[in-house]
């Protein structure tokens, strides 16, 4: 089967009612109208095989997961998606392994009206690259360097369960140890390998929210890079930290290590002025996702951690490197 | 040196003056302003090393090639450059080989005003996606699916140099048989490895011609593109062909091989009503391209070549496949 043929049957459909698509897959280009007046945002991910996910991964949830870590980027930024592009390196064309990825992929995309319009197909070693498109009123935009003093600092949901789950899956001692019921470990391995972006989230946010940034390579890495394009410090209520149960029975350095260090999360991490407390939780309402206060953000650089006893101490804003080893 | 070290060295830059950049690399997405009213013209294309260029490849062309086969699509709707995004998957961190990369890539971005706005790095066998952005006026953007019969077919540039270029790094004996002062070996070289979009024809052809692409994988089989979306046939007429000199001392196989069905051309067919030939010249001529007629649209599906005797035959729509093995 040619490539354009396979292109076709997994991956070419019509655009869906209402949205911005005015020529999908199939031109040299799409087109797209995006709203009046809106900004474009726009970001791109690139998942390559035994870096990012497992050789032999299931393709259902790779296709999931590639593009959920992409729309968590718009999430962030608080924009509304207009559709994506993927492009696709594949060691072998299999019908089954492309019919079960676009299953995944498409699955979320319709959920979340981003619309697949345009990509590339090629032989190669197994690589997946989304670029996503979003729109947002300008002056709106959740940006990183917009955090100040006195801000709170929240949270969505909970971090370390995809560490958790990735750290047993490479067979790490402490994370085995842990004795999980086959919910609880199914649990932990949907937060690793489908993971929700915080669209919704996200969308509510933009205008209340300050800053805002998705936590993809750990809690204090990723909020390093808040507290540095914003020029300012933070400290994290360590007893404030949602714990999933899955976490609960672990030690003390590993809990911190998920919690803080995980990478794969997905959440969203975001300040907002003290006085817009209500219209946060009103945005959390609305999108239906639990966010807690989890600390506040500081003059003095650096990150600090106020751990359950009181005491407050520095904590580094080591974060899960790509070109690392960790993890 | 770190993955994010790594990205602001090479490629952070501030946005060029009077770009649609509101916000550049560095966030979580970049925000870009496009004219008031416009489309969004989307593409995105990914090169594997040993398949689109070779292991060892110089990485300034490398990064110049990238960059141009995506504006060459955008060229191909007459869409004007926004912006593009580069996710990149790196064997190892050479900061000789990001330097040299950067050079060939954000030279052409700059000439083009199409500004890197966002991306990803990542550890992994070489790979280079870039998802390039757009806009055209409603309505004048050139699709595939508008070739009518009685258009003119038109092309720019000439076709089939860098197939020999590519046939002669390969060792196919017909290829190298051929000899070719230095000048002439360069410019075969010139345009594999280093294509020149046709942006500012597209632009110029925007609400002027009807359906266009960019030959990226043999003429005959781009051609068939067009005439499959817009359910016509075409006749070629083979003695309007652009000859390069370097094809002229080829047997009529190979050379009909290099000119219909070589790959990496990045020139634009596109066809038009022959009552806008002059419009069409305007175009050529405002934008310092050479075009050439060089044949017809038909009612009648296929696609025929009259050759230099006269004589009319059936041609294949045979294209360079990226899952095959020609070329």
């Amino acid at each position: 089967m040619g490539e354009f043929e396979l292109i076709r049957r997994h991956f070419q459909r019509s655009a869906p009612e209402g949205s911005a698509v005015v020529l999908g897959v199939g031109d040299d280009c799409a087109l797209l109208q995006p709203p009046p007046g809106e900004q474009l945002a726009v970001s791109c991910d690139m998942l390559v095989e035994g870096r990012h996910f497992f050789p032999g991964a299931d393709p259902q949830a790779l296709g999931h997961k590639a593009l959920a870590v992409n729309l968590s980027d718009l999430a962030a930024m608080g924009a509304r998606p207009l559709g994506f592009t993927l492009a696709l390196s594949l060691p072998a064309v299999s019908d089954a392994w492309l019919a079960a990825f676009s299953r995944g992929l498409l699955a979320l995309s319709d959920r979340l009206a981003c619309p697949l319009v345009g990509g590339d197909t090629t032989a190669g070693p197994l690589n997946l690259c989304i670029t996503v498109l979003g729109s947002v009123a300008p002056g709106r935009a959740l940006q990183r360097s917009a955090a100040r003093p006195g801000d709170d600092l929240w949270l969505s949901g909970r971090t370390g369960e995809a560490r958790l789950a990735l750290e047993r899956r490479l067979g790490t001692p402490w994370a085995g140890s842990l004795v999980l019921d086959a919910p609880g470990a199914a649990a932990i391995e949907a937060r690793l390998h489908r993971p929700e972006p915080r669209l919704a989230l996200g969308m509510a946010l933009a205008g209340v929210a300050r800053a805002a940034l998705d936590v993809s390579d750990g809690l204090a890495g990723d909020l390093g890079h808040v507290l540095a394009a914003s020029q300012v410090g933070a400290c994290i209520d360590e007893a404030a930290l949602p714990l999933a149960p899955a976490l609960g029975g672990l030690p003390e350095a590993h809990r911190r290590e998920c919690l803080l260090h995980g990478g794969d999360d997905y959440e969203l991490l975001f300040t907002a002025d003290p006085a817009r407390r209500a219209e946060v939780l009103a945005a959390a309402q609305t999108s239906q996702t639990v966010v807690t206060r989890i600390g506040r953000i500081e003059e003095r650089p650096g990150l600090r951690l106020q751990t359950a006893g009181g005491a407050v101490q520095d904590w580094p804003l080591r974060g899960f490197d790509h070109f690392g080893t960790s993890g």
